[in-house]
């Protein structure tokens, strides 16, 4: 069985985890910045000393292509990000990216001779810099110049950015790649959780990116002194949303696990030790992996809402905050993962990717999924991200079979 | 029986609830302005008009002195406050003032001699425009130069408001009474509540004035990606903090009323939709009627949140905020008000005081209580503060036949 040569991969992610490398033994390698440049240029040449083709297209997205016989073929697509976040960890994107690499790498000296045209790619800002997954979205077609106004940092940031990697603003709106040239697209990534550690479990197959839906609850009741007012005549605000945050716990514990959801502000007006809260306003997010059950949970926390406010007297405005859809993995590229997986006797399991991740813009146009190897205690965006050697070493074989098998 | 001028008492409130109009028909006469002047002047001249004597202390509490005829004879003390807050209502603080004149004059006009003299006090900045309790606070002797130096609105506000009532700082700290002249003191005043209402009971006679203490309650979780964090690991402050609000409400309802506790503030930390709550600030007010009763509140409340953060695997830290003493009234004083009470065949009921009044102060120097009447749907320091007429006359008449009984 071919696998990848794991010294050269290691040796790779060390090398890179040295560009941007911080003092606490993180990485800064924040998209469109001199790091994330020399990130690029090491990038490059490495494409170039494996005797692949090296392309960038015009949102800055880096390729490594490994051509097929026939011009024509459709092209197999794999691969992750090589920004970081500010002083992040060293596995976040670049596994992905180097294990894509490596698979090319090793599948070339095999000799092997695919049906497809297998592309390694790193796409642009997929830690939010700039926009977040803004090179897959430029590749899905969809991204617009309204987004771009959008630039955190200013404007004047994004066009320093852009001229330091050699980009213009026209050449990232027109970085749409056709979507029948592409066979299939898979990543490889690191948990940002704990539950493969958990459960000692080797490789976690994403059956979905969650979606994200989120609400203000506005609960409102009646300020008043909190000597004079007897207790049981109160119309307190935090009662009922106090009460809302531990039942809607135990809702979603109960009945959509494995969905979750966080109450991550409370705002309480007037706010002060002697008045009771007239006013309380909630944040609510949940999170599922398909629209189907994120439309049952938020019929099920809205209604638990409505009915805590009736029991307190109290009255409710819901106010949509924020969506995001969920997007569910393809079929037949899970099943790929999986049958990779027990081809090398690597232990497995389904779950959600509770994270964002290029893979749910990818899979707009084009049958994809993606699978995670364990992170030392889950950790991630942070200088103590690890995730140990063997377990790079069974992702990135996990990942070579996996093409394989989809070349196919 | 002897009873008030019903008529000649509507009409003194009626005519100094003008004093400081509003146009919604509230009165804003806060301590030291030019309406708490022209209030003082127009109370002066009622005093005058009655042939009673007129004092001013060097507080600014003004008096109409009914002598007795042994000029050593105790000082028979009743009274309250001709201060209001901004833009607050026609009864809290007059009817007590204008019902002691009333009584006094009743007295007077009856040629009743009694072995003591008998004192119509108005203190001196009850409601808190420059400290609270002020004028009170004088006559007890508690009030100190420091105390004056956090005058609210500054040091300014404050000489700029003592000129315009021709007082010095001197003379407030110089208003001390000598406790040993006093025989008692007893307030009248509206509920600020709506128990008597609810209950239609027309004297409530009160055995205490709430102490209040306060903590900070400090959870420590730790926060974390809402999304990538399982339900079941979260180690979220706000669940430990939303727990604590429903058990303690229950707890204090349970075994602690009449006490009260309110949470009338929740800051949590980072705060954001999609981010664990790391730390929740809860800030904890209780109150009750004995010091005895505030410590075992404070005792279970304080344990509880100890269970509750080992419940919850968070950190606590407990800060304490702020605390005031407790009021037990005198007993003697009180079954002099329900005695008169009962010789004009008036129910009445005995009930806790949560707000602050000058008896507060009082009582820790001479025996002291205070009795309410109703006061339409509990309001006040609203425009909307209302007690029927028939409640002040019985009000005022209770006071009357008090202050018999305790003069004898």
């Amino acid at each position: 069985m071919l696998t990848i040569n794991e010294s050269r991969l290691l040796e790779d992610l060390d090398a890179l985890s040295q560009i941007g490398r911080t003092p606490d033994g993180g990485v800064s390698r924040p998209a469109l910045s001199p790091a994330d440049a020399e990130g690029r240029a090491w990038f490059r040449q490495r494409v170039l000393d494996a005797g692949l083709e090296f392309r960038q297209d015009g949102a800055g997205n880096l390729s490594a292509v490994l051509l097929a016989q026939d011009p024509a073929a459709q092209t197999l697509l794999t691969g992750s990000h090589l920004d970081t976040v500010p002083n992040g960890g060293r596995f976040d994107g670049a596994l992905g990216v180097l294990s894509a690499l490596e698979c090319l790498r090793t599948i070339q000296e095999s000799g092997l001779a695919l049906p497809v045209h297998l592309e390694a790619i790193s796409f642009t800002d997929e830690e939010g810099e700039i926009l977040g997954l803004l090179g897959s979205h430029a590749v899905a077609g969809r991204l617009t110049a309204e987004d771009l106004q959008r630039a955190r940092g200013g404007q004047g940031k994004l066009d320093h950015g852009l001229r330091r990697l050699g980009l213009t603003r026209s050449g990232l709106l027109a970085a749409r790649r056709d979507p029948s040239r592409l066979r299939a697209f898979v990543e490889l990534h690191i948990e940002q959780g704990d539950r493969l550690e958990e459960a000692q479990i080797d490789i976690g197959v994403v059956t979905a990116i969650v979606g994200i839906r989120s609400f203000w609850l506005h609960f409102g009741g009646k300020a008043g002194h909190a000597g004079t007012t007897p207790m049981s005549r109160r119309v307190d605000a935090l009662w009922g949303a106090t009460t809302f945050v531990q039942r809607a716990r135990k809702l979603v514990m109960n009945f959509f696990a494995p969905g979750v959801m966080n109450c991550g502000q409370v705002l309480v007006e007037p706010g002060a030790f002697n008045v009771i809260p007239g006013t309380v306003h909630l944040a609510l997010e949940f999170r599922h992996g398909s629209e189907e059950h994120l439309d049952n949970m938020e019929r099920a926390l809205l209604e638990l809402a409505k009915d805590v406010a009736r029991e307190y007297h109290l009255t409710l405005e819901i106010e949509q905050s924020g969506c995001g859809r969920a997007a569910p993995m393809h079929q037949q590229v899970v099943e790929a993962i999986e049958q990779a997986a027990d081809s090398l006797h690597l232990s497995h399991t389904r779950l959600l990717s509770f994270a964002g991740h290029d893979t749910q813009v990818l899979s707009t146009i084009v049958p994809s999924a993606m699978f995670f190897v364990p992170s030392v205690d889950g950790i991630s965006h942070n200088p103590q991200e690890f995730t140990r050697p063997e377990d790079v070493v069974k992702g990135a074989n996990t990942l070579l079979q996996t093409l394989l098998i989809l070349s196919q």
